[in-house]
């Protein structure tokens, strides 16, 4: 089982299962959902992250303990993922880490299409000078104001522009943009790839989840 | 069409289809392998590596001419990544960028499993830090030596050596150790991620395929 660390709180369970369901939908492999607890809105400063760090660890120790074989912190800025990392046994993806590294992969210019002025740090670390554009939609600040059909259309408008500043690959920072399928609309109207965060830690952790899977059958 | 170049000469069709083979057994995804000319014991130092660049961009170019939609550089030290990016319209993946990649998506040390004494420089330069060792399998200098059993029992010693060296991740830093079927042996014994560098050149290839695919349909 892949256990997802939402880093907000949330008690709607089709909320909390948004990026599972990105997950099953693309890679068929089983996950579990659990969110941080007294944080309804999430991680948005260095307060909010620093309050947050030892919520995932404990929740990330908990899912280890309850079976996951694998860890995923489903939030594009990897919050506290060194400190899971040495706190449990199993590997753990970070949705930040797991975009730019995809983005390397492909070896072209990357425009960041965010939801907030500065890229995250680790995103920015890895990608260096392959990054050449950060924009955050007109009139978005947060996830909901993505929810409308003024918010896809400026995500392209944004995406857009970030081609015309020479981007040859657009990548997510916010994993808020998957559970609105901006993906699949700007692969429909742009000719370059996509990289959707959510989308991208789903691919390591389903490729790691099968072949630890079949260490384990042993 | 996923290209994959070859970056060594055999009139062979089955020694030429065997990564595809096992891209296409992982993801299922279609592929055509060329390989290129005069050079049937492939690259092996800086003149042999010099000698194949302007081959590998010009068999890019023709595949890219023939339909391929993004092509794969199947060799650990990526060679001619960058020309051939620059030549072509359509994303490049190399081996070894894909699997040093992948090994920091999981983030934890890594032991290289390699038939030469250095690691390949794409490979260090991406590790940095998360490189604890290096090993050659004893008696093995070319991937011929690897397709006998003391060949992959060698290899496996070499892992279990690594694990002791501290690695938590094994890493392929040469293709001829997927068409062994070294990954699964290694997983079947030890209890780390294996990172097969062809099953790593295909999970972001097949990953990218499926994006473009969809641009293509519109």
């Amino acid at each position: 089982m892949i256990g997802i660390i939402r880093v907000f709180t949330t008690e709607q369970v089709e909320i909390l299962e948004q990026h599972g369901k990105v997950i099953k939908k693309y890679y068929d492999v089983p996950t579990v959902t659990k969110c941080i607890s007294n944080q309804h809105f999430g991680i948005f400063n260095d307060e909010t992250e620093a309050l947050a760090v030892p919520k995932i660890v404990e929740l990330g120790k908990k899912m280890e303990q309850e079976g996951s074989t694998l860890l995923v912190i489903s939030c594009a800025a990897d919050p506290a993922i060194d400190e899971l990392r040495n706190a449990v046994s199993i590997p753990v993806i970070g949705a930040g880490s797991a975009a730019a590294l995809t983005a390397l992969a492909i070896g072209e210019p990357v425009g960041v299409l965010g939801i907030t002025e500065t890229v995250p740090q680790v995103v920015k670390n890895l990608l260096g000078k392959l990054l050449v554009g950060n924009i955050r939609p007109e009139g978005v600040t947060n996830t909901t104001d993505l929810l409308t059909p003024t918010g896809r259309q400026k995500g392209l408008e944004a995406a857009r522009l970030l081609v015309d500043q020479g981007a040859k690959v657009i990548l997510f920072a916010c994993t808020g943009f998957s559970t609105i399928g901006l993906a699949d609309l700007l692969r429909d109207e742009l000719n370059v790839p996509i990289i959707d965060a959510v989308e991208s830690e789903g691919m390591f952790a389903a490729t790691l989840y099968r072949q630890l899977s079949i260490s384990t059958i042993k």
